[in-house]
């Protein structure tokens, strides 16, 4: 199976988890078996895995998820980068013309398209599986999935089907309705459009070329700016006629909220947290080491991490959007695709910061124009370049990085470092990145 | 006017802001005219002075606090420090011993004694400057200031006088009662007991010598772990016959708690947060540098700080000593004599803290067994000695100092340092003092 994963922006409703540089699928809330914690990506990736070992998975997105992507699926997963953001239809053509031209797929092959972030089981991907089959039969150019409405949802579009069969052409789609017109739908046996299709490949690339005149990825990728904003539904699905929906009646949720993503969660609470007799239907996301104490408490979601402190009424939980629009704040956690950063103090003329290197990882060979370094290593082992010369580094070393010096340090184990960054202009835009010069030893670039 | 302040001890009832080694009387809740927060205890001083600007000063105390008085206070504050926790009769007749002994105050002279923690205006200060002229005037042995009750309290005891005048004897005493009896008291006319005392130095330490056999400073403080736990009201006021109470009707409230000490805040917010309009009665106090988000929140009090989170419902924020016992957590922030440290980030070999050195101020000169520590000045200058040899130090210098190497700090103007201490067994227990050896330089230890 060939499936596009379609992942989606900053996605500011899972403040203070999620910011400006980390979505809302990238934050560990899954329980694994084993105890530890997974993120919407790593479940999906993890359960497409499981249902096709041979699956190959592409994930489009824009290039600020490209680290945390890379830190938390490993190396092997395919990546179509959009230069910058448009609607479904470009970011869904761009993906296909990667399969296509970089991967080697041929335009009969089936490809599956779907969201990043449902919550869903295996089954599921089961269904994605026999509608990849269904779409390459020939009975249609195009098959959806229709998701069984649980309740007359205000927030999806309706697929209407021309019989109630487990396999149907579709008769006509229908907007976002409100709750009377969704009850009216729901009776006429409407599904949800939960945005998940899929087609031949070629099917997509000649939709390309017919839109936006260009078919290979190269072009697309180039003059991805000039492309219009446009949504798969209505540049492709609904001007379609050969189109059949496949009926899905297993579990499917947005988990698009705290409201939401707190009733998935196993256990009402991760993180440092206590409650007192009184308190009810309280769900805690602690991501910082020290402890939440609630007292007395009903219906509320709190959620703590380096970014800020969220304390919601359950239901007003859905509604944080345009405060967060209002907080103006230094990303105070990222990860990257060499590991992790998180900014532990901020004063006017200096920062300090926890610097995770993973195991094998490196950074860029780089300078700051405006700012003085100094990096203590305070646990693992590797090695740093510094102004061309090569030094093993480990626990205890301490290195000081004038401003204009060059540096980068690459992890043998992981490596964990307190950085101080010093001046009156700190920026992460004063950053020069060079080629490594060429020192005898294992500094692979990652 | 001779006045002792009790300053008592650890206070969980405000955590995560007070804690082990910061008593709430530290926590800098109350805004002065020009914007800046004091402390009750600075609030308090501040206080006293305004009205008597010759009034000696004393607080009794634990070694714990005398480096937040000396930083809050400064160096003039007279403090008696308690070896070790007895009640209030020790710690009075210990206190008294010093002014005597150490101050040279005169057996005649009027000494007033109460709580560090009562908040208060003007007037207050006003009846306990009466109050110690009563005590001196030969009507009775001891005068004590009767607040007048704003409500049938259970937290206090009662004071019940012979009369209703501003000034009467003493007819009796009531213990802390139910309500329905405190309704009875108040009544009768009594009076609540915020253990205000006034009284002749000496009269303290001929009881002092009736009921422990010392009355020297010295001998009170090398025996004062043999003194009896005992409270002054037991102890000495209730067996008094000659004893007068003086009437107060102006503001006196007990903030001991979120409820009552949000209440007086004079706006509802301390730090960044932001609230929805569905937000009612929420007051918040937030000592860490990111942002809370309160959303459809009523009735509730939200603390944050280094050492924790606190969320309570209003009324139930009396009730979290018990929590807070069962939480065993490293203090995360913390005042000294010579400026603050708080703790960044914690491995399981490292530890990684912000130190401030006030401008004028040195730590002790000291070493390690078992950790290496690395600074990193990030602000100020200073001189620096490290195994014997003296240096100027300023924003941008590294110093290393392995483990066994002796080291101290001193702040010309005001300076910031980040410490990060590395090493398999980090305790604040593993810590060597020496005298600062002959430098030529003003390395004057605080």
């Amino acid at each position: 199976m060939n499936i596009i994963l379609l992942s989606g922006g900053s996605g500011k409703r899972l403040w203070p988890l999620s910011n400006d540089i980390r979505s809302k699928q990238f934050i560990k809330l899954f329980q694994r078996e084993d105890g530890s914690y997974e993120s919407m990506v790593q479940r999906v990736y993890r359960q497409i895995q499981e249902v096709d070992g041979q699956a190959s998975v592409t994930i489009a997105t824009s290039r600020t998820q490209v680290s945390a992507i890379h830190n938390q699926l490993g190396e092997a997963v395919g990546i179509s980068i959009e230069p910058c953001r448009r609607d479904t239809f470009p970011a869904i053509a761009l993906a296909c013309s990667y399969l296509h031209d970089e991967k080697g797929i041929g335009p009969e092959e089936a490809v599956v398209i779907c969201p990043v972030d449902p919550y869903v089981d295996r089954d599921y991907f089961e269904a994605l599986r026999e509608l990849a089959l269904l779409s390459v039969q020939g009975n249609a150019n195009l098959a959806l999935l229709g998701i069984e409405p649980s309740y007359p949802s205000e927030k999806y579009g309706y697929i209407i089907p021309e019989h109630a069969g487990p396999v149907s052409p579709v008769k006509t789609y229908r907007e976002k309705p409100d709750q009377k017109t969704a009850k009216e739908y729901i009776g006429q046996g409407a599904l949800w459009n939960g945005g998940v299709f899929a087609c031949r490949l070629g099917y997509v690339l000649k939709k390309a070329q017919e839109q936006t005149g260009f078919t290979r990825y190269k072009d697309l990728y180039e003059r991805y700016e000039t492309l219009p904003k446009i949504s798969f539904d209505y540049a492709v699905a609904e001007r379609e006629n050969r189109i059949q929906v496949m009926r899905f009646g297993g579990q499917w949720k947005d988990l698009g909220t705290w409201n939401t993503l707190t009733e998935e969660m196993s256990e009402p609470v991760i993180g440092q947290a206590m409650q007192n007799e009184n308190c009810e239907n309280v769900s805690i996301v602690n991501e910082l080491n020290v402890p939440i104490l609630c007292m007395g408490l009903k219906n509320v979601i709190i959620s703590a991490g380096p970014d800020g402190i969220l304390v919601s009424d359950r239901e007003q939980s859905s509604y944080i959007k345009p405060f967060v629009d209002q907080i103006e704040q230094r990303v105070m956690f990222a990860e990257k695709s060499w590991g992790s950063f998180a900014i532990k103090d901020v004063e006017e003329e200096s920062l300090t910061i926890k610097v995770t290197l993973n195991s094998g990882h490196g950074m860029n060979y780089h300078s700051h124009e405006n700012r003085d370094e100094v990096w203590t290593v305070i646990s693992g082992t590797g090695r740093a370049v510094i102004d061309g010369e090569a030094r093993t580094v480990k626990s205890g070393d301490v290195i000081r990085m004038p401003a204009g010096c060059r540096h980068t340090i690459y992890a043998q184990t992981e490596l964990k470092l307190i950085e101080v960054q010093m001046g009156s202009e700190i920026s992460v835009h004063d950053k020069k990145k060079y080629p490594l010069p060429d020192v005898p030893n294992d500094m692979s670039q990652p």
